[in-house]
């Protein structure tokens, strides 16, 4: 349960790699997002401070094991004039767990759209819900710093949408830093994202696993505010699930859009599904 | 104008390395998704048939050159029980044009859902509509073998909203492959993805490229019936633009969905906006 800034601290070993030390966690696999977060670290100390972060790329390749350091090697494939384009591979005792490209933009003069914001309750009037209800939502216990309130759904949607809303933030302030706040935020884009598509789904024994994982970064963002997490699962087949997320300031300005696919199949290792009883 | 089966042609040259011979094109600059879909067969020609293509993420690191044959060099970066994921690097005389990861499932049984396909006129409703309105689409001389049907648009939004709807299929029969329909789904899933965005912006000058593009592969496809490609910018801001597609085939299956980031900025070499002269 370390503070989230000892989360992207890492040693460079020398040409472009980096070491990341264990972070304590109840988990017995590397909660995604944190792996994410720590190969944009990696990629983002390979480019200079004023290229952002525009958009990461992930493929989940093994589970990560918490009780491990991790070694982030990055690959400089392109250094262009407005561009710069990493590949990051990540191993734990040589086995590699995740490779990422990230790329980087100086950023631009251009025309300006955005679709709205949902409109959705404001996390003080959840909270107070909440309170009313004792409903919470299930949290991971790495998840200490961060605050989540999931918007409440119709109770009598039927068949229940692949649908939901969370508002999440980083209560301790984070350093005023754009590459904490990016990291931050590829942190929470993995939070929730199989739990949309499991919606439909009620009370059947899903096996799920992130397959890959990918953030457009749109505007500047401080994660340490109130972010709206307006996720949906356009489809799911075949023993895979496709979820898709946008993020929303307070202000109304879309910050990044997330699309993760994961495993997505029949539980055999758990007891037979109630709906199959019948 | 080469027929699709060519464009996929390739020989190996050994340890993994594809090499496709130029495609003869009118274009100054290859069309993207002939590189996505060449990439996508280099990848496949390295995982048995009971594996289909689920999911490719690439990036575009410079413009190809149509008169240059094509090098693929593939990396087997996972070869696990029910998953294959490879990388793919694109070179035109040793220089990166492109760099793709690709991941293949042998598939598995799990629980199903998907959203609705949009209402909309079918093809020959709007081949009809054309023959009275004389409006046509733009479209490239590479796509001779392609039809699009442009649903129309009510003439009175405003702000024009940065969505549209196209009807697509390769004419000529393709062979019953299901390789050669995915690499047929990716080569139209670039097609008219900026256009989407530019639709806010009507009469300015804007310089467009594809930075990164990404499709989910979610159920089988024939790409010589017709799809319905429904895409819309959910933002631009700081020169880049952000269009997300979703493919249906015209039984409403979702057998894809398509993420795609362009450079969005202001075409200084161009004449003066329209607009920025009153």
């Amino acid at each position: 349960m370390a503070p989230f800034k000892e989360i992207l601290s890492c040693d460079e070993l020398g040409q472009d790699r980096f070491r990341f030390a264990a972070v304590p966690s109840e988990l017995p696999r590397t909660f995604g997002g944190q792996v994410v977060a720590q190969a944009l670290m990696a990629a983002a100390r390979t480019v200079a401070a004023e290229y952002p972060v525009h958009s990461v790329h992930g493929y989940f390749l093994a589970p990560g094991r918490p009780d491990e350091p991790s070694e982030h090697q990055v690959i400089r494939i392109r250094d262009g004039g407005s561009f710069r384009v990493r590949q990051v591979n990540v191993v734990q005792a040589d086995r590699p767990i995740f490779t990422m490209t990230a790329s980087f933009h100086r950023g631009d003069e251009g025309f300006s759209h955005q679709i709205g914001m949902p409109q959705e309750l404001t996390p003080d009037e959840i909270a107070e819900l909440d309170l009313v209800s004792g409903r919470t939502m299930r949290r991971l216990p790495d998840w200490h710093d961060w605050e989540m309130r999931l918007a409440p759904r119709p109770a009598d949607a039927a068949p229940v949408p692949a649908v939901q809303r969370l508002w999440i933030r980083h209560v301790p302030p984070l350093p005023d830093d754009p590459v904490q706040h990016a990291c931050a935020l590829a942190y929470l884009s993995d939070m929730a994202m199989l739990r949309a598509a499991r919606l439909p789904h009620p009370r059947r024994a899903i096996q799920g696993a992130s397959l890959d994982h990918a953030i457009w970064f749109l505007r500047p963002v401080r994660v340490d505010q109130w972010l709206l997490y307006d996720q949906a699962s356009p489809s799911a087949e075949l023993g895979r699930a496709l979820t898709q997320g946008r993020l929303f300031d307070a202000r109304g300005a879309l910050v990044a859009v997330t699309t993760q696919e994961g495993v997505f199949r029949i539980d055999r290792t758990a007891p037979a599904d109630i709906p199959q009883r019948k």
